[in-house]
């Protein structure tokens, strides 16, 4: 029997329902950099804040850019507004996002470098992204449920190393090297996104997705040793403290090892990046994406025959619907709309 | 029994052994964009031409460039010094490289641009290229084969779109939505390249190689139509005149697909990028690669270690020793003959 309600926690949700793997009345969807600079609204309020990280440490106006996409599209989660770089500038290091530059951050590349950190437990930027979760979980909608986030390790110094650009030649040379700063780098982000996960869940998120971009940069016993088992780590640390929370990992890239990302005890569902074809993953696992976010620049039929592709390749009690990797700049909004309305009628027929 | 000589072509020579699926001597071995900048003796020939396209289109030096990394290193093959992007300036396109910017290409965006364009048989640009390739033949130790190449239809139409450029999102909207010029300019692309890579066999190339650096751009029935199928269409068009050469073909990034790349008829062996595992690929074909580039920065023991993960996953007699991608500028030269003589050693344990 599916009810529209669960006991005692407000109505039924698609995402929760699929990541808990009991049956969802339909599809999950959210989108990746969901709250992005393709919406007008966004940008007023972007424009408002004066910079971004005004913008990810202003509660009022965070919660309403983490609301504005389900205004407009019938989304089953929001996921918090904020920056994977949010952990490195809690530790800490100086953070700026220079216009149309990209971030700017303060280095990391030596034992002397890491240990100048601070936890970022109560710090100034984690209260504020607090704020913003409970906020946005009172003036969200009961029935859709809101995701909270953390960048993974890896990915996380790799920006760390490199003072925010995302050229990883440098991490990658102290990975295979181990250069035991960047092993002890790794180690003390797993212990401070495990504090930053439970600090967003306390405060109202749903489910937490890790976000490892570049884990595909990674190969052989690195992969194992500096992306997946920190992430494993990290999965450990927060289901000790929220036995009940699912966990969504996004290890982008890493293709055939996703089943391995799978495999992370207390994971509920793994993001798959659009190279690797959902039909071609083991069917007992619950898998989110893969639309190509640049499919969404090619109008409105060719966006909706491949969001309908993705969808034939997976049962919809196993997928949660979203891009194979973060929405662009420039996206039509009324493509996103196409997409969305692809997917419902899909699952309609 | 291994004999060192064949019957009327020379001493025996590993890489043909292998594509040719005979026992061979040792593990065949050459490394992508194996002429290049890393080197301080193609430097200073590089100043000497003046400009990247002249030094692509003068013999003399483009022979001596092809040649300058067998006199330093035990490979068993020189890949031809040219451009993928020769095809599309044989066919009428300006092409200039901006010192420190990269390529800066005509463009291709309708069907009067492509209706514009000339075909390549019997160019300038295609005569001096198979000049080189006579030359650097005649000049080449006799036991060391040479490689031709050509890019991939993909991956030479992208940046015919985008006029150098490897932003790829014009090209990638023009792919999903079948724009009749852009499919057009792919049909053509695999007419110029068979006429272009038959007239390198012509001139004396042993081996040809389809680089599509790109290739894992594209997923589901785009991936077939324009990636895998015009790449087969080159080999089928090729072999027709060319029955006996083998043709190796990198697709980079297709991850989960790279077998059936390896099953287009007439490919005697795949070019595997870095993130995919050699081990995990079927047993019964020819790969090439993959050593992550950024591992030759990590110094002599990492590169050395690495080197041999990747020889341990592959047996030697249907491996092709490479990188996974091409070699990057600012490698140090000395990295690089460990590498070669880590290689070695493994094989001679």
């Amino acid at each position: 029997m599916i009810d529209s309600r669960e006991e005692g926690q407000g109505p039924r949700n698609a995402l929760l329902d699929v990541l808990n793997r009991r049956p969802a009345l339909r599809r999950p969807m959210w989108f990746m950099r969901q709250a992005g600079r393709y919406l007008p609204e966004y940008r007023a309020v972007r424009e408002k804040a004066g910079s971004f990280v005004n913008l990810c440490y202003n509660p009022e106006l965070a919660a309403e850019v983490t609301i504005q996409p389900l205004r407009r599209y019938d989304f089953d989660a929001a996921i918090l507004f904020a920056d994977i770089l949010v952990v490195p500038h809690a530790m800490g290091l100086p953070l700026k996002f220079e216009e149309g530059e990209g971030p700017v951050l303060g280095t990391v590349r030596s034992m002397n470098d890491l240990d100048a950190l601070k936890p970022v437990a109560g710090s100034f930027e984690v209260r504020k992204v607090c704020e913003t979760v409970r906020l946005t979980r009172s003036l969200l909608a009961q029935d859709k449920a809101l995701i909270g986030f953390c960048g993974a390790p890896w990915t996380v110094a790799s920006y760390m190393v490199a003072g925010g650009s995302s050229d990883r030649v440098q991490a990658k040379v102290a990975a295979y090297q181990r250069q035991p700063w960047f092993m002890a780098l790794i180690a003390r982000l797993v212990t401070e996104s495990i504090d930053y996960l439970s600090a967003q869940a306390d405060a109202g998120a749903q489910v937490v997705q890790i976000f490892d971009s570049w884990a595909g940069d990674l190969v052989g016993s690195e992969l194992d040793d500096i992306v997946l088992k920190p992430i494993a780590a990290i999965v450990e640390g927060v289901k000790a403290r929220h036995p009940g929370l699912p966990v969504i990992v996004f290890a982008r890239g890493i293709g055939l090892n996703q089943p391995r990302a799978a495999a992370i005890p207390g994971t509920s569902a793994i993001g798959i990046e659009t190279e690797t074809d959902l039909a071609s993953l083991p069917r007992d696992i619950v898998v989110q994406g893969n639309l190509d976010p640049v499919a969404l620049f090619a109008g409105e039929e060719v966006a909706r025959r491949e969001a309908v592709r993705v969808c034939g390749g997976v049962d919809r009690q196993r997928h949660i619907f979203n891009l194979g990797h973060g929405i662009r700049l420039g996206t039509d909004p009324t493509v996103v709309g196409a997409v969305v309305d692809a997917v419902r009628r899909f699952d309609e027929r």
